[in-house]
């Protein structure tokens, strides 16, 4: 049977090079903290993935810390801001500063980190976006003072791909005296980003975005920014994460990293030209949809839909009959029934909001699966509109 | 270069089983949370995982949750134990209590995280063990009372592998209306071990230390008892752990527990004759050493022994120019200088803390290897002996 998977913003296969990689890796098995000869070569091998994802981020490799993801990195962050804030040791550095901000878009991880320190007291600004996906500036610049503690801000959003204006929005928070966290999840590897520059504090990274392993990733942190473990216990990572290092993931990683940076240009030429052909083929074979997301400042592979008087579950099902996979929402989010945060944000009724699909693509998809596609969305939701009128 | 791993404690490789497991497992890319084919038949796999995993544990698989590994599953421990202290909503089951409860002997991610707990103003109690690593019950019964809000004692030690009493440990902790957990990393594919039975409301385990891959792990919560996301974001692992199913970790933890089940009680015999051929070999060919741990409560595959006059240190780089890797303490707490705090617990003098090594034994050591062991130790410790007593 066909399958075409067009929803590698939830997450991507391993690329050939990594199963390679992976495989050759195996017999590196040693406990990277050991002192004998296994354990120094596990570290050496982490070590120099660690390299590769520094020079991916465009920060020295001392700086990067591997987690088990892109929530952890998330979570680490959170975890330190409440730290700062409440622990007497924390004062001097975030003194007295208990305000978060962030937006109405960002992850179900960041978005639950943050409602679960509202719930602790903290005071917690979501601010809103535009039409297209853009942060206001002028409602973050009304809320950010000096109670102001930190900010987090995805940088591409993982449903409609708009890209943030993080470099703009660093200075402003970095100006008000406060810490700059961008989850940067769904970025990484996809448009150029080099985390310095972005004079971000802390950026969230993950391994199986880019063709990496599942259950790895990394945080960057910027030289004295304030850091504290969530989860404690061995010297690992400077005391910083505690764990056995996950040699295989981390290697995984520091591949998809090399073959990220490798392939950056080219694979961001292609998936656009792939986005912008899906994009033209939808918008002239079916009457009245509506492209979610910034015109311009989107990320290349991502392209979501909404299309009113369709349900969005019902069209990934019909999808997926003709073997093709994409996403209503954020797969992080499923099993609910609720219409996307992010579209709603974005102004969208909860009809176009249901409606909606997000097509996401990469590595390996071809101009003709596109045209496969874009040949079986029009009878799909032609039927399902009329299905939708009838009752 | 010969080369024989015995620091299986620290981690042991994959097993063949497990890696050919994981190179299949590769295709299974999708995101468990994703409602397509691809999703579904990740998340089918993670099920059949946790089936393996709640299969070797004697839990429901219900009751098992995937985490990035050990250090995880004990930091979401003691998160859902700070919560249950410190949140409004955690008071009714809690009833105000905030005593922590544990040993003198734990791995350093409980130590640390207990000492976290400490200085955030918890009460924790750190009760010694007897000359043989056995938590002392008369201890615990002087300091468990009301005010207990949880239990926290390792099932075998990682560094002495002396077992302890769990289950009647456990009795006394249910009796007094606390949380019971029990960090079984260490135990659990080594004896046999039903986490229902032994009456614990919380048990840990990780892959890598049963010939899994690195960076997963799970935790077993008791039906009814309390558990908290220590990573907060999307509604994986029924809200309690957020992050991406890292599909290829878990599938390998699954195979590796399905193994373990099988081959439970024959690689137990197999290690402990291994165990007793060293053992017995060292006695006879060393003069003046001191084996540490129970001498029958103890980990079939695990020999710690104290070689006085010698510097732990040293015996560990000999042997490794040698091509036998062992370790002196934990490999979580290398880097530092300090003499193990196990060995300390046990009375051990700094002398003989100094001066022990720990043999942990697994799959693929044959007698011939443990006999090459057993001749290159006693001119080793002869050598730095005589050193000693020159200096």
């Amino acid at each position: 049977m066909k399958e075409i998977y067009l929803d590698y913003n939830a997450t991507t296969p391993l690329r050939a090079e990594v199963r390679s990689a992976l495989i050759e890796d195996f017999p590196i098995y040693g406990n990277a903290s050991s002192m004998h000869a296994a354990g120094r070569e596990a570290k050496n091998r982490v070590e120099e993935a660690r390299n590769r994802v520094g020079e991916l981020l465009g920060v020295p490799a001392k700086t990067v810390i591997f987690t088990s993801g892109g929530s952890e990195s998330n979570n680490t962050v959170f975890s330190t801001m409440r730290r700062l804030a409440s622990d007497s040791r924390g004062a001097p550095l975030s003194q007295g500063r208990r305000g978060l901000i962030t937006t109405t878009i960002e992850h179900p991880c960041v978005l639950n980190s943050a409602k679960y320190l509202e719930s602790l007291g903290y005071q917690v600004n979501f601010i809103p976006v535009d039409k297209d996906g853009k942060l206001v500036t002028a409602e973050l610049k009304k809320v950010l003072n000096e109670e102001t503690l930190f900010v987090s801000v995805m940088m591409a959003n993982n449903e409609i791909g708009t890209v943030q204006d993080i470099k703009e929005i660093a200075g402003m928070v970095k100006a008000a005296g406060a810490w700059m966290h961008t989850d940067a999840v769904q970025a990484v590897g996809k448009i150029p980003l080099d985390a310095a520059d972005l004079g971000v504090d802390y950026l969230t990274m993950s391994a199986h975005k880019i063709y990496g392993p599942k259950g790895t990733g990394a945080l960057y942190v910027r030289e004295h920014a304030p850091a504290y473990p969530l989860i404690h216990g061995g010297h690992q990572e400077d005391g910083m994460r505690a764990g056995t290092y996950n040699n295989i993931g981390i290697l995984g990683l520091g591949k998809a990293a090399e073959l990220a940076k490798r392939d950056l240009e080219h694979y961001g030429r292609e998936m656009g030209a792939l986005r912008k052909r899906l994009k033209d083929a939808l918008e002239t074979a079916v009457p009245n949809i509506k492209i979610n997301g910034h015109p311009e400042d989107v990320l290349p592979n991502t392209l979501n839909v909404s299309f009113p008087g369709a349900e969005g579950e019902a069209i990934l099902l019909s999808l997926d009959l003709a073997g093709i996979e994409v996403s209503t929402g954020s797969a992080c989010a499923s099993g609910s029934l609720e219409p996307s945060h992010v579209l709603l944000a974005i102004g969208a009724g909860p009809e176009l909001a249901h409606g909606s699909i997000r097509f996401s693509l990469g590595l390996g998809i071809s101009e003709a699966d596109i045209d496969y596609v874009a040949a079986a969305v029009p009878p799909i939701i032609k039927r399902l509109r009329s299905m939708s009128t009838l009752v």
